[in-house]
């Protein structure tokens, strides 16, 4: 199911094939935790760029509930997005956000952070959840212990990890057209990864996720991991990077090897006045562009580009006016889109080093200025 | 400029002809308060189906200013809108919105609500305001006494508004292709009406506002009012009648002879979940409507009636996500447009009576039940 076309060092460029539609790789994933992208229409997230989708198995689990969901048509008819759909198990959502979890071995119990009813999540529950949902990529449930923790807690979460990840391998069962990928966990510790990553091969599956990174340790740890989890997969088949990242995070795992991204930064940030750019991050609610006619990115197809300035996109923000999450985030996400576009291209003509260094570069000089 | 292509009794239809494009009328003109239509994007409230946006005087003024949106490129340009705009004069804003207000003959020194800033609008700066916005029909200053009030206060109330009419005009100037509307007060009183329709009509204006209805009067003093003003009125000028209103409100005003509309409702009615629909008003909150796969009005030709389900509307407005506001939005103006459409189609079939009688049915029957 993937094809990869060409390679530049560790990276690859390609297709993944799904009867939902094609994903073009390295890919990145909008997220759409509850049913929608938070401020879009599915046909503009699909315009910006974007072959397939994240769903939020803890969000839609709790409201409007799988079994809803899956009377309705399924979560595509849903939302209207027809293309592929990944959803992740929950697992991390309900370790980061529900109320009073208890872990055993059999899964998880916990109450919702909507309205404090209490639910359980088990290996089975979450393959249950997303076959009803009726998602094309769909995730093992995994434990997520926070960063930093002790080598031996990762390595006994790592075995309830890997215990989990067959259960859920087998509760996927048979689903033709569907794929099931199991997420390597172990932390920063390249021993651990490495055993997490033989012992998922030995399972089997479709795809293979890096998890539990991205969660607060710092760039270079992320990077590192990646070099020593990446040559323990197999050629051919996609590697997923989960809740990754920035651009200069995700042209650095690119340039490692990965093919699949998903992250709320771009959708988050647009809400939040803040435009990722060509040339580093820029806040819209500043009032240096109060007067500026120009345009946000002039290198940009998006509709706040290419129709409104950055005077008007500053005083939407200040008026705190709905179309400013809807243009910003519309913005990010065709960034975000042409970035994963480019780094495609850069590795079809065996210049990606230089292409991720250019992306690197934008983002420390922004790293080094306050936010503008 | 007006050309009117068919009458119905006192209604009529036809075309408003300004150099920035056509108006159908009767016209309902969707309010754009701060420079976007909230939670539309400008083409979408184009394809629901508006010829003019109504923009606010009194919040475009204290932001971003007039100034500010003149130095780029006027209104129009800044919102992305072509097509033409009406401009209210401040006037009933701040009345209503700011603290602090104090009369006097040379016009209302207020405090901001946003910040608390002093300001004054009198009747050539509320015109000069217009025109640094390139507002294609301008609205002079008037007082808006609040209902009730006694007949003297109105009288005085009234006497003010025409001399600040007559100085609007006069600020107004000479602006080819730009229309100046003056605005008939006088309350409940038929007689105030009158006077304020012949002393307009002699200060000589493009088109004929009535003011100070649908500010909690009911249902039938405001027809009756119109009953009063209408006759009085030049045939072949457009008349507009401010801040109306729900549907049933609309047909029949248009009865009586009104081109073109203004109102929040179907704009802040989608913010909170209320649609409008050819069968009434539908609350999308209710549990109701959770499992419900069908359409929220099958005859609706918008993208919430067209690939959403009433669940998955529900399902977003009980979570906030701002695709609900979005969709509920889109809909409730293209069923404002598709009604204005109907009437128009209704007037030019000689049978508005029976068009309009359905209207006030279904809105009836809608106050009959609860919300739902």
């Amino acid at each position: 199911m993937l094809s990869i076309t060409h390679t530049d060092g560790a990276a690859r460029t390609g297709t993944l094939s799904l009867p939902r539609g094609d994903i073009r790789t390295p890919a990145f994933m909008p997220v759409g935790t509850a049913g929608t992208v938070k401020a879009m229409m599915p046909e503009s997230v699909r315009e910006a760029g974007a072959d397939i989708l994240l769903g939020n198995t803890y969000h839609l689990m709790l409201r409007p509930g799988a079994e809803r969901v899956a009377k309705l048509g399924g979560l595509h008819k849903f939302m209207a997005w027809e293309r592929p759909i990944l959803t992740d198990s929950g697992g991390f959502q309900v370790m980061s956000l529900a109320k009073l979890r208890k872990l055993s071995e059999d899964g998880v119990r916990f109450r919702s952070h909507i309205d404090g009813s209490e639910h359980f999540l088990s290996p089975e529950r979450a393959m249950e959840i997303q076959r009803l949902l009726g998602s094309d990529i769909q995730m093992v449930l995994d434990e997520c212990p926070a960063f930093p923790a002790t080598k031996a807690d990762i390595e006994t979460s790592l075995a309830l990890t890997t215990r989990w990840a067959k259960r859920s391998k087998n509760a996927f069962g048979e689903q033709p057209g569907h794929l099931c990928f199991g997420i390597v966990q172990g932390g920063v510790f390249a021993d651990l990864r490495r055993r997490s990553a033989e012992a998922l091969i030995e399972i089997g599956f479709d795809g293979y996720a890096v998890g539990g990174l991205a969660v607060g340790e710092p760039q270079a740890a992320m990077f590192e991991t990646l070099d020593a989890v990446v040559p323990h997969l197999p050629m051919d088949q996609p590697r997923y990077l989960m809740g990754v990242g920035k651009p200069d995070d995700i042209a650095g795992a690119v340039l490692r090897g990965i093919d699949m991204f998903d992250c709320v930064i771009p959708t988050r940030s647009g809400r939040n006045a803040q435009a990722f750019t060509r040339s580093g991050t820029v806040n819209l609610r500043n009032a240096r562009h109060a007067e500026d006619a120009g345009p946000l990115d002039p290198e940009c197809r998006c509709p706040a580009c290419t129709r409104f300035s950055r005077a008007y996109l500053h005083h939407t923000v200040k008026a705190n006016e709905i179309i400013a999450a809807m243009l910003l985030t519309w913005h990010n996400l065709t960034y975000y889109q042409d970035l994963m576009a480019g780094l495609r291209a850069a590795i079809a003509q065996g210049r990606l080093a230089a292409a991720a260094a250019e992306v690197a570069a934008a983002y420390a000089r922004d790293e080094a200025v306050a936010p503008g």
